[in-house]
């Protein structure tokens, strides 16, 4: 078989053997699986769920729509939606042995830690019992993943609460998702706009190909794992600041810029000097990031005069990298809208990242039910590049007797 | 360019396209980046540590010995021996904030979770202020990994004795690492011969290659998230029975067994009725297991009639496994005499996994401390399947007004 391999995507075997692909960092260019749940096609600006064009479902309709598409396959019909919108709300509270711990969980941590929110979702399994998938019938497994995305935000809201030494707010059955979550955050009964704006967020990030979170989970879930252990690992790793972890920097540099006039001067300097921009580019979207889009429309509808003052710096920053590295393709990324649609909502800062967390728990768990259908543990190999082994024992090594 | 590729290995690109690389289920075959830290040749029955044969490393050191290994890519001097020795004993201690909340994260599961030795770890590293890695110095990632080993067996005792209704006893500085371990289970003076045992287990389960747990912890720390997010992702993955979670399903073949006279009759009916064996075939190792090879040594040395069943069962199934699948090539492998091991130096069954779990982490750690040094995100593809993309939105599906 003869195959020209795209260099950069890795080094297949020398000619005339059969030793192991190997594969560029990060397994970039690296097809891991196939799957049904979505897609990125980063060339067109395009990106889906189960085959819709998310941008669509997340333009049209509520969280809860979008949730059930990516556990079944397919958007419910009027009375799927009110049933489970129904069976979802009921599963908002935060189970018994898990809630009497959680001011001792938030007193490590600051508000909106992604640390104390990783402690009370693993707690939060054991309480409900999470056991390994291969253990349990799919009915079972399916329960526990819906149970535990739908505790999410109340975790998440309630922890913000004790670390910024509030009261808890219990959840409420009679709002949708997005209304519930604000209210648990800000004990007032959430504004139509500002639960608008969070809600387009949260559905446009439930998934989006396999980013490292998702590819975490089903690395996880490969070797049995129960969904606590899945569910744990996927979150541990949206906190990294290459992931999910660092909304804020959009906004050090925001306020760093300061006023209109100042964008491009700072801009300007910023690149030439090779700092990199907070919020701009993207490894896969070489064009306006789809998401971007839909959030910059619904921040417009927030007209807040800081929406305005990051349209100017967005349209800057893309002009001068545009001059300045040229052929690069840089644009704003869901980052830098996500954090202006989030600020103008009223959502604490420190809360961008646990919001993430409440959405991509949807795509988290969609994947790794797919994962455990038709699994493999994930197992690669490492191309060894050390001292030439076996080493001989060095003669200072004189260890114990037994 | 051109390149046979091995078929079983995945599939490149279509000939005169540069598409990505379709890598077979689980990797297999797939190498993910280059190591300094250990390797594991299948074909030869050989694995090391930097270099170093695992096996005479385990057979003549100590676990410290091994640790500083993994650490430092060098055995240590005897001055730096005691030096880390007394280090790492100075910092078995459950930190404050972690203690008093470890009866009720231990009264959620039973005896021996991986679960609640989950949360207690990701609990324990929100203590020690665990950050993303980018935002600490590399002294501050280290002694925070250093720490973060020193206290999974205290955690892992701790659990232990609260879910079987026991007082938790509390580390000793004057013990090894083993014999403290031990010392924390049962709360009596270590046996010596027990201690020698479960070290040999403990060095010789150190790390393995790219193991699912080891990559679940590279892949997490790839997206710059702190410790506590990696090695409670690590460790959820090892819970996994597909991973380290299931060596108790030995015993139950075993148990199942009874009897020497019965081995053979029971070992055939099951496969020829197409059981796995539990404890039999490894996907690497195509010889003799290097681990089960010493584990099976010390066993021989705690004589007791168990041993001597095990060894019974081991001859019998091997024997049976070439007569009725032959090329197979099957053995036992390390699970098999880990268990006959830990059960002769009385370690609790339910303790198996965790004390995996307290030398695998010192693998982890090696492995993620050199991730982050030069660093990519892990971020592969995935191969769509599903319906053809962008669906027409369906006539049914009448979203909610905003």
């Amino acid at each position: 078989m003869s195959s020209p391999v795209n260099a950069a995507a890795g080094t297949p075997a020398a000619a005339g053997t059969t030793g192991p692909y190997q594969a560029a960092a990060g397994l970039a260019d690296v097809s891991v699986s196939s799957t049904k749940v979505s897609d990125v096609l980063g060339r067109l600006g395009f990106y889906h769920y189960r085959g819709y064009n998310a941008v669509d479902i997340a333009r049209r309709g509520n969280f809860e729509d979008a949730w059930y598409l990516m556990l079944h396959g397919n958007l419910p019909t009027p009375q799927q939606r009110a049933a489970f919108a129904a069976e979802v709300a009921g599963l908002r509270e935060v189970p018994g042995g898990v809630a009497d711990l959680l001011p001792a969980i938030a007193r490590l941590s600051g508000p909106g830690s992604l640390e104390s929110l990783r402690t009370a979702l693993s707690l939060t399994a054991q309480a409900i019992g999470c056991r390994p998938w291969g253990d349990q019938t799919p009915e079972q497994t399916l329960g526990q993943a819906i149970r535990l995305s739908a505790v999410m935000p109340t975790l998440a809201a309630g922890l913000y609460r004790l670390a910024s030494g509030q009261e808890v707010v219990p959840p409420r059955t009679d709002l949708g998702y997005a209304a519930s979550y604000l209210y648990m955050i800000t004990g007032a009964e959430p504004d139509e706009r500002a639960t608008y704006a969070v809600e387009r967020y949260l559905m446009l990030t439930i998934d989006h190909g396999f980013n490292n979170s998702t590819f975490a989970a089903r690395v996880i879930a490969s070797s049995g794992a129960d969904l606590g252990a899945v569910l744990t690992g996927a979150l541990g790793a949206l906190s990294g600041p290459l992931h999910g972890g660092a909304p804020a920097r959009v906004f050090d540099m925001l306020d760093a810029i300061g006023t209109l006039d100042n964008a491009e001067p700072w801009l300007r300097h910023a690149i030439e000097h090779g700092d990199k921009l907070m919020g701009f580019g993207h490894r896969i979207y070489k064009t306006l990031d789809p998401r971007s889009e839909l959030l910059h429309e619904v921040a417009q509808e927030l007209h807040s005069d800081r929406v305005a003052f990051s349209e100017h710096v967005e349209k800057t920053a893309v002009a001068l990298l545009a001059e300045l590295k040229p052929g690069r393709d840089l644009y704003a990324n869901v980052e830098f809208y996500a954090g202006v649609v989030l600020e103008a909502a009223d959502l604490p800062r420190e809360m961008f990242t646990p919001t993430f967390a409440c959405s991509r728990i949807v795509g988290w768990v969609a994947n790794v039910l797919e994962q455990i259908q038709d699994n493999r543990i994930f197992r690669p190999l490492a191309k060894y590049v050390g001292p030439d082994a076996p080493r001989e024992l060095p003669a200072f090594w004189q260890p114990a007797e037994h």
